[in-house]
């Protein structure tokens, strides 16, 4: 694998994005959502690479593509066997970028056409997975597909609706899939050495540091906890300063407190962010009497996320009652931290050091099909910087440069993987 | 003037106060705009008012009713004499409360009738004025028609349209007025001695005092400045927290700035409100990019205000450069401070204490016909306390008692009225 090889690679990806970013439900942008006749069009067209790069196909209970490699001297026909899991998604969010979630299944498929060419096998089969609902962006579920892999999914899932009133299980059986077989899409946990996934950043921290790849250590976990703030309405020019209880002023203290909170654990790669705020009644000449706001706070490990939040909440009450203002809080998301294995992490690292690159490490602050992947077995990332840190935008981008070796180092990766190195 | 006739004019006035407020645009809520049939209703009624108080009667170009009551020996018809000028206004806010305005229209009514029943004349004539556009809930103006008779009146503001497209000059076509006719309601300089209006205040000061009745210093100065903040966006969970431009965290900082500078100038009675604000592009986790919120800022005078927009912008334009974001500001309403005069206040303190009240001073933030007077004349101003300071409301309130000492404060101020105090 040389300078040419991972040129290669990277023009290939590329024109595999643009193939696959022409399957849109919109005429003019990139949305395609889970189980639409897009999706479909899009697996279809997925598992066709996957057979021309030797791999067989099936597709589960949740439209899962599953192309199989199969190990050293594996019967064809054979699925009961260890394998490496390498997926990612190829639902978009709405007006979506081409490179978030198809990159690391195009990236998979180039891997195994690049071994399939060398008639490369080794000790172990290899399952390049393309999910469907990464994005959550059709159904109130989010990770569903991955969920029925690690045998995590959960059958109340099955009646939510999208936004036209369609059910997710009936979804599925106009996709032509079966509701009844979600469990049969569960891999045994025995067959399951671990998952990796390549994956754009969706953040500025690789551009920030010039590095073309980097090294996934957790899936941040991450709390949504709805702010009210309520003190008092009155005349802005007749009431005075002292006698106001102006609920703004109060929730302006807390958005600072929020920011100040994350600033001081790095070590935990906190942020917060208020990114929704309403204030009421709204008029220029009003005291606001109602603030209503949405904190999203993340971290890189569940325990400094909690003493986050609960530092946040003593700090906003205390703010509230010096301005004789109420406040509640109501935390309706708590998704825990899914940390990446370190054998994994280190397999990622040796694999760009051999290709001469950096190796930083850093915290995915997205959410990732790992996330449910974790439920099964270790998981990993590999990320590959994109340009401005911009993501969920058609204005997204990965350099071809940066694709190919993404691709050379999942090869690498998977050359040097050794399950044995698994405590 | 005894307890008895306090109670009296307390419930004469609660009685046409209730009487005017069951004229109203709308069925379940007091509503009566500039110009409007209901406002011609309303002012009918006052004029029938008047006559029977024994005052003769007309109508400016604006609408305005203006009850006159001749001076000691005045012959009947004679109207080029100098008078004191009492008003306030008959127009209303939407769903509005009603105390505000017509309290005052009502308490120089009664004032009048209190001394033709007692055949009690002054070396000066008295003229009662029913404004009908304080509130500027119709059309682009506000104070059009107590800007008329101080002849400020401007020509530039009869084109301008109501909700449903009606020019100011056609809506008093409609009403039966003329257009042509504004000029001619402008009073001579040397026919006013001074204008005074009784009116609830509408902040919490007096009830805080518990004192029922206050003097007014002046009408605060105001601005309203748009202030546009822009940052960068960027996703809620990967940009970390030293590469962010939040532009809601540096608007709260802003926030929170406004109220410090105001809260540092209580001898100017300065007064800061952000009471709308708007946050884009408004996703829980998305970094806000564009937040624009309006400053509204009124002290007790001109020099203060302008010094405290000034430290305003410096501090604003130091927090975005801070946070590297920038600022912009827009102060697209500068209404100057209206002082009122010294002998008149003097002159309301001695009625209150003549009636053994308490005589506190304090500023009105909100604003009122006397600005527009001021330009004719000294004007000055009497506060009635109303119930948590609440106004603009349908729950706004004044008791019986204090709207009784309002009209015997009034009467008492009259009968000590004497021109030659005025330097």
């Amino acid at each position: 694998m040389d300078g040419p090889d991972i040129e290669r690679f990277g023009a290939r990806a590329e024109a595999m994005l643009e193939e696959l970013a022409a399957i849109s439900e919109e005429p003019d942008r990139l949305t395609r959502r889970f189980l639409t006749p897009e999706h479909k069009r899009a697996a279809h067209l997925v598992g066709q690479w996957m057979a021309e790069a030797g791999m067989s196909v099936a597709e589960d209970a949740l439209g899962t593509v599953r192309g199989h490699y199969g190990r050293e001297g594996e019967a064809a026909g054979s699925n009961a066997v260890p394998r490496l899991l390498i997926g990612s998604h190829i639902d978009t969010v709405i007006n979506a970028g081409k490179y978030d979630g198809m990159l690391g299944v195009v990236a998979g498929i180039l891997a195994i056409e690049h071994f399939r060419d060398r008639n490369q096998r080794f000790g172990f089969a290899i399952d390049v997975l393309a999910f469907g609902d990464e994005e959550g962006s059709r159904f109130p579920t989010v990770l569903s597909s991955s969920a029925a892999v690690a045998g995590a999914f959960e059958d109340r899932w099955l009646p939510g609706l999208d936004v036209d009133g369609i059910a997710l299980d009936q979804a599925m059986r106009d996709y032509g899939l079966d509701p009844q077989a979600v469990a049969a899409a569960a891999l045994p946990r025995e067959e399951a050495l671990a998952y990796v996934e390549v994956h754009i950043e969706q953040g500025p921290v690789l551009e920030h540091q010039d590095a073309p790849l980097g090294v996934v250590t957790s899936i941040a976990g991450q709390f949504r906890t709805r702010v009210t703030v309520r003190g008092m309405a009155g005349h802005a020019g007749t009431v005075p300063m002292a006698m106001r209880q102006d609920a703004l002023v109060a929730a302006s203290e807390m958005v600072i407190s929020a920011e100040a909170i994350a600033r001081a654990h790095p070590e935990a790669a906190m942020v917060a962010t208020v990114g929704t705020m309403k204030v009421m009644p709204g008029a220029a000449n009003v005291v606001p009497d109602i603030v209503e706001f949405v904190l999203d706070l993340r971290a890189s490990s569940d325990p400094p996320r909690f003493k986050a939040l609960a530092e946040f909440t003593h700090r906003v009450e205390k703010i509230a009652a010096a301005r004789g203002c109420t406040v509640t809080l109501e935390t309706y998301h708590d998704c825990a931290t899914a940390a990446c294995a370190p054998w994994l992490q280190d397999g990622f690292a040796r694999s760009l050091e051999t290709l001469g690159l950096p190796a930083p490490r850093l915290v995915s602050g997205a959410g990732h099909d790992g996330q449910a992947m974790s439920k099964l077995t270790d998981f990993a990332m590999l990320f590959v910087r994109c340009k401005g840190g911009i993501s969920h935008n058609p204005v997204e981008f990965a350099s071809v440069r940066d694709m190919g070796l993404a691709v050379a180092a999942l090869i690498r990766f998977i050359e040097d993987f050794d399950p044995a190195r698994r405590h």
